[in-house]
């Protein structure tokens, strides 16, 4: 019976502010970066390898610390522990990770407690894929409802979704799981691209990378706007351009407006035809996204990137605060929260469409979409998920997405394993990388001045 | 012109889980624990003394070491400011503390790096207020409409409080400060205790201690509920026995409910004519909240020791979700955000009510309710502070409360410094206490395992 011996966590951070890579209205100069942590065991994967999991959650930079320094904290939980008995009881563990009294003050459920909860559990969902040779999507649509809904935490939700009622939804859609599997195998998961908007990107920089979205076969791209009104109706107007009138042209605002700016701003780019106006506001907002809604409608209003919990996914939709629900893999509780979210937004067809990019995103939601069309909503209509071409080569069972769609994963586990090579070279402060950056570039050298003291 | 010239950050942890105080449904074992900032200078206070600012935000234990680390990292930025036009700027120096984009990927303004921001900038209010000699509710009223309000965080609100409806609201109050503030010199800021009824504690000592309340002149008497409804009911009737039918009563079930259950138990104790559930189900749960209180009434909601910002108490007064805002001045990002929640309650008529207990939140939130009275909402009608007695001795002007109501603050600052022997005795894990506490009772040890690596 393998046991997790130790866990190793790790602050690893990519320069992608040198590229303006990631640049939007409100994060002008990401470094992007993964807490990373590995569950390590004295056990055997069905291949003959020693069997580990590996989790991350992605932030982008300053205070990656933070939060692995809270992951290390929430992981010796798990050490000692038997595997199989752990992937027998994925919601019994995450409720452990959860109940711990004195951490809780610190969310709850919310902020670096949160993010770090997310890595140390997607490493025990690498794990548990892993330890049966499956990927995790598959670990999770082989499962009764009854076994699913377990995973699943419900707490908080009962009034907008009994247990039973959660049950009989996932059992709705048993029939018809082999043939969605057969579909997704021949078509994959379709996806759009934001590679192409950074703000920080050039006005010929924007309409080459549209056209390549197009000579790709996307039918979806994403512009970041909120800097300046009109900067954005230039930027829309080669989007569009570019793009034609039967692709659709979505837009991120990064949370910059108040309220009313938000359905002011969005309006004046309607001319463009826009599919949703992603985080109009504070993500916090629940009523203030209810009122944009009404105001910009027909455009949806999309939001969850930031969306600490399924509390807060909960009054999204009770509310009718939003038409597009873009769940975060490295922000939510990992799998069992995800699982949760997939379920109420099921319950009030809100189409899931994941946040990706960042470090990892993109290798962790192409399961959840997988899993959300083979068990939980039954459809792909109206659902893209996102994508963005960078990072990727630091993992060693990468994404891969061909003519605009994600292709099934069919590795183990949850694909968040990054090479050793990759850690070496972009672990803080003392990787490769960082080690021969010096000098008034690093964008990190404020944590190193010595006028802080007490530090033990 | 003094400079802040460096920064000192402690995690100072008392052992209270040994006593069970402050056991709730929720929080079954906290050690209650700060992590405290000084911000030293090279100048000299009106009264002679080294002129230094001290805050601190309040945990229950664990992770309180993440909070410092994260504290650390906020607090660098004020190194090297003049302390006069930092004084004469606090709401710019907040837009510059929650401005860092990539701090702000791990909240925004939530969790971990809120409750840090809210210790830094405690610290750097105290330093202001000894900076001219005045307690920081005097600092604060002292100012002009215009000042006070482009103090406060007023981003993302307005919708519902535009900056014109601030300056004005404040403005309507400006005629009578003199009189309120002579009135809190007579009579103090009425408070309720919750020392009597924590969850931990037997019939016996609950009777004693509310008989005491009694003797001691409170009108409120605070119980927590929530972990069995036979032991709830046995323990309303005896404080409701001891406090006779005219002094109000409360019960408090720190988030252990989900919405129809909190209904229901609330319901099953309605007899016992309590003035408010408070914290009934998750903090994030505005919603819920709102038809909770549709559920209970007449019996009233109270919430905010965990509304992590202004922008949920904007939503909780904008869904009409409560009826007292216990706002928590360790959460929120100090007086800054704390004067924009004042400004929204006094907006929407809900009086202000905060949380306290912990360790030094009796200390800050003195100030706040003088402030709300003398400032702000300008009146006491219907208000009442909380007040726990204990762990006062570790600071170096404790609050003083007699008659059942908090003494006006005199002495220049927040009243946030502690005795540096209490840092001595109880900074974790090295003070001299934690030093000769070992073996299988400390409720800590967990951290110290062995088998986490990657720490550096």
């Amino acid at each position: 019976m393998p046991q997790i011996t130790s866990v190793e966590v790790e602050d690893v951070r990519f320069p992608t502010s040198l590229t303006a890579d990631g640049s939007d209205a409100m994060n002008k100069d990401g470094d992007y970066s993964a807490a990373y942590v590995v569950l390590r065991t004295d056990g055997t994967a069905p291949d003959g390898a020693p069997l580990a999991g590996f989790g991350l959650t992605f932030t982008t930079g300053r205070g990656n610390d933070i939060v692995a320094h809270a992951a290390r904290q929430q992981a010796v939980h798990l050490v000692g522990r038997d595997v199989e008995e752990m992937a027998a009881d994925m919601g019994g563990v995450y409720r452990d990770l959860t109940s711990d009294a004195q951490i809780r003050w610190l969310g709850p459920e919310k902020g670096v407690v949160h993010l770090s909860l997310s890595a140390v559990m997607n490493a025990a969902w690498d794990l548990a894929g892993r330890l049966v040779g499956k990927p995790v999507w598959r670990l999770l649509a082989d499962m009764t409802p009854e076994q699913l809904v377990d995973v699943a935490d419900l707490r908080y939700l009962s009034d907008a979704l009994p247990r039973e009622e959660a049950v009989a939804l996932l059992r709705a859609k048993e029939a018809g799981k082999a043939e969605r599997i057969a579909e997704l195998e021949a078509t994959g998961y379709p996806c759009y691209t934001t590679s192409a908007g950074w703000l920080g990107y050039s006005d010929e920089k924007l309409r080459r990378l549209c056209q390549e979205a197009v000579d790709e076969g996307y039918q979806h791209v994403k512009l970041k706007v909120g800097a300046s009104l009109e900067d954005d109706v230039r930027r829309c107007a080669i989007a569009r351009d570019v793009i034609g009138p039967d692709r659709a042209l979505m837009i991120d605002a990064n949370q910059v407006w108040d309220v009313d700016q938000a359905i002011e701003w969005t309006t004046a780019l309607a001319r463009f035809d826009l599919l949703w106006i992603e985080e109009p506001t504070s993500p916090d907002d629940v009523l203030g996204h209810a009122a944009i809604k009404r105001g910009v409608a027909p455009i949806g209003v999309a939001t969850g990137e930031h969306a600490h919990n399924r509390v807060m996914f909960k009054q999204f939709m009770q509310a009718g605060a939003i038409d597009f629900c873009q769940l975060d893999a490295g922000r939510l509780g990992s799998l069992n929260e995800i699982v949760a979210v997939l379920l109420l937004a099921a319950k009030f067809d809100v189409p899931v469409c994941p946040h990706a990019g960042g470090v990892g995103l993109c290798e962790m939601v192409q399961h959840v979409s997988m899993l959300d069309f083979v068990a939980v909503s039954g459809t792909r209509e109206g659902r893209v998920t996102e994508f963005v071409d960078h990072l990727h080569e630091h993992f060693t069972d990468p994404c891969v997405v061909t003519d605009a769609a994600y292709v099934l994963p069919s590795r183990p586990g949850y694909s968040t394993e990054m090479h050793p090579a990759s850690i070496a070279e972009f672990r803080f402060p003392d990787g490769a990388y960082w080690t021969r950056r010096t000098g008034p570039g690093v964008a990190t050298e404020r944590e190193r001045r010595p006028s802080v003291t007490g530090d033990r």
